[in-house]
C-alpha cells in the first residue's frame, strides 16, 4: 500500500489502516511519505501521558480511564510503551488483562510499542504514533510508559497533560523514583489507595510538591482503586480541570511548541549522525576518529572538529 | 592563565591546578586549548564506576576503597555527581563527610559535579574531568553517581569497571531500578550488609545475574558494611579480577572506544545544534520550524529535511 493511500485509510478511521500505519511508524518504514499527510490533520486530539514504576497499577488504571472517556462518547487511542527488558516485563501482562476488557469495543484503539527496536528512538515513533491516532479522529490518546529513564520522561513530555501514579508505601523511596518524572507531573494518582500506606504516600506527595510548580498550576493528588473503579471519574475530572488551566494560561501552546522542538531535534540528530556515518568521502570517518581518539593520537576536541568540518562542507 | 600553562600545572601534578583545571570543564570555558594539551597525556589511569540508589552508601563505600588504593600507594582522584535535584540532596551530605576523612590527604582529590549547568552535558564535563586527573597522574580515579536517569548511567559508562552499589531490603523494588543499571555493574556490592534483607537482596541479585552476561565475566555480589570497612578489601580485589579479565579478554580496548565514539558524538551532536542554532542565513530557523510544525503548516520530516539541508550546505 502506497504512504498516500495508507494515510487516507486512517483519516477515515479504518482501525485495521491505523494498526498497519503504527507498524510502519515503529519500523521507519515510509515514515515520511504518511506523516506527510497525516501531521498536518492533527491536534484535535486531548493527549495525556500516564507514567509511574512498575506495580503502581497503570494499565489498568489506563483502562478505567478509556472507559471513563467512552461513556462520553469520545474514541480512545491508547499507546503503551513496553520496557524490553527482562527486569520490567509488568507491563506485558497488564496489557493482556485489559485487552480482554476493551477489545471488543470499536472506539478503543490499544497499541504496544517496544522500548527497543523502535527505529531512529522510542520517542519519534511514539510521537509519530500519537500522530497517527489523532489524525484518524481518536479524541483522547493515552500514552502510557514505566516512568524509568530518560526516554520514558522524553516521551511522556510529548502529552497535554500527564499523571504520575504511584503506589501506596513508596515513602521512603520517593527519592529513588527518578527526580524528573515527580517534577513533570501535572497530576498525581495514588493508586491502590485501599492498601497501607496510602495516607503517608499522599503526604509525602504533597510535601514535595512544594518545588515543582507548575506556572500556577499545583497538581492535585488523587486516590484511586483502579482494579474498582473508585477515584477514576476525579482523573478524568482533574484531566479535564488542567486541560482548562492549559487553554486559560496559554500553556497549551508552549507544551506544543515544545514538542514540535523535541521533534524536530530528535529527527535533525538522526540525520546529522547518518549524515557522519554515510559521509561517501570518508565513509570510515567516524570509527577512525573514536581509534585515534582511544590511542591518544588526537584530543576529543580537535577530532569533533575535524569530523564536523567535513559534514559541514557537505 | 592560558590554557597551555595551566595544562603544564596540571601535568606537574599541581593540585591547585588541577581544580583549576576542572573548574574550567565544568563551566565549558577555554576546554578545547586545555585537552588539546591533556587528553594525549592520559590513558594510565584505571577509572572505576560506582553508582546506586540514593540511601546505598555510595559515599562512604567510596571514601573506604580510596583509603584502600592510597594503603597501596596510589593516588585516588574522585568526581562526584552531585544531583541538582531537591529530590536527591543525599550525596551532598556525604560528601561532607568524606571530605573530612580524606581531605587532609594530598594524595586524594576529591571533586563534585553538579548534574545541572554542566555546558554542553554532563557525560562531557566528567570525561574531560577524568581525563584532567588521569593527565594530572591519579592512578585510580573513581566517577560516582546516583544511579537513575540515562544521563548517570552514560556517565559511569565512561568508566573501566562499574560496581553498583545496593542496599538491603531493595529485593522487592529491585524492578524499580533502571533495568540498564543492573546491566552495567561488572560487580554487585551490597552494602550495609548487616542489616535484616542483606541475603535477599543478595539472592535477587543473583537471580537477575543470568540475563547479563559480560564477555565471559560473572558480576561477583561483594558484601560490606563500609561504614566499618568490611568487605572494601574484597571490593578493591574484585576491581582488580576485572582489571586483569578486561586486559586479558581484549575488552578493555573495547570499552575505551566505546568511551571515545560516545564522547565524539556528544561534542558532534552539540556542534551540530549550535549550528543549527547560529545559521547566520536563517537565525531563527530552527524556532520558525518549530512553530510551523506546531501550526501544521509542515509535517515534522518535510521540517527536519528543510532545515537540515541548510546547515549541510553550510
Amino acid at each position: 500500500m502506497t504512504p498516500d493511500s495508507l494515510a487516507a485509510e486512517v483519516l477515515s478511521g479504518n482501525p485495521r489502516a491505523v494498526g498497519r500505519a503504527i507498524t510502519r511508524v515503529e519500523r521507519g518504514d515510509d515514515v515520511a511519505g504518511l506523516l506527510a499527510v497525516l501531521s498536518p490533520r492533527t491536534g484535535a486530539a486531548q493527549v495525556l501521558g500516564v507514567t509511574g514504576p512498575p506495580g503502581a497499577g497503570k494499565s489498568t488504571l489506563v483502562t478505567r480511564i478509556a472507559a471513563a472517556f467512552r461513556r462520553q462518547g469520545k474514541r480512545v487511542g491508547i499507546v503503551a510503551i513496553d520496557p524490553s527488558s527482562p527486569f520490567s516485563g509488568g507491563a506485558i501482562l497488564g496489557d493482556r488483562i485489559r485487552m480482554n476488557e476493551l477489545d471488543s469495543d470499536p472506539g478503543v484503539f490499544i497499541r504496544s510499542m517496544a522500548t527497543r527496536g523502535a527505529m531512529g528512538g522510542l520517542s519519534r515513533a511514539t510521537n509519530d504514533a500519537v500522530d497517527v491516532l489523532d489524525a484518524a479522529g481518536f479524541e483522547v490518546v493515552v500514552i502510557e510508559t514505566v516512568g524509568v529513564g530518560q526516554d520514558e520522561v522524553d516521551v511522556v513530555r510529548a502529552a497535554d497533560s500527564v499523571a504520575v501514579v504511584v503506589p501506596p508505601g513508596l515513602g521512603d523511596d520517593i527519592q529513588a523514583l527518578k527526580a524528573g518524572i515527580l517534577e513533570i507531573a501535572d497530576l498525581f494518582v495514588v493508586n491502590k489507595a485501599d492498601r497501607d500506606g496510602a495516607d503517608r504516600t499522599a503526604a509525602e506527595l504533597q510535601m514535595n510538591l512544594d518545588f515543582s510548580e507548575h506556572g500556577g498550576w499545583r497538581p492535585p493528588i488523587v486516590r484511586t482503586v483502579a482494579t474498582r473503579g473508585d477515584g477514576v471519574g476525579e482523573v478524568v475530572e482533574q484531566f479535564e480541570a488542567h486541560r482548562n488551566h492549559l487553554a486559560a494560561s496559554g500553556e497549551a501552546r508552549e507544551r506544543r511548541l515544545r514538542r514540535s522542538r523535541a521533534r524536530l531535534r530528535a529527527l535533525l540528530e538522526a540525520k546529522f549522525f547518518r549524515a557522519v556515518e554515510n559521509d561517501a568521502h570518508n565513509p570510515r570517518g567516524l570509527e577512525d576518529a573514536v581509534a585515534r581518539l582511544t590511542d591518544r593520537l588526537v584530543d576529543p576536541y580537535s577530532a569533533a572538529d575535524e569530523l564536523f568540518r567535513r559534514i559541514a562542507a557537505g
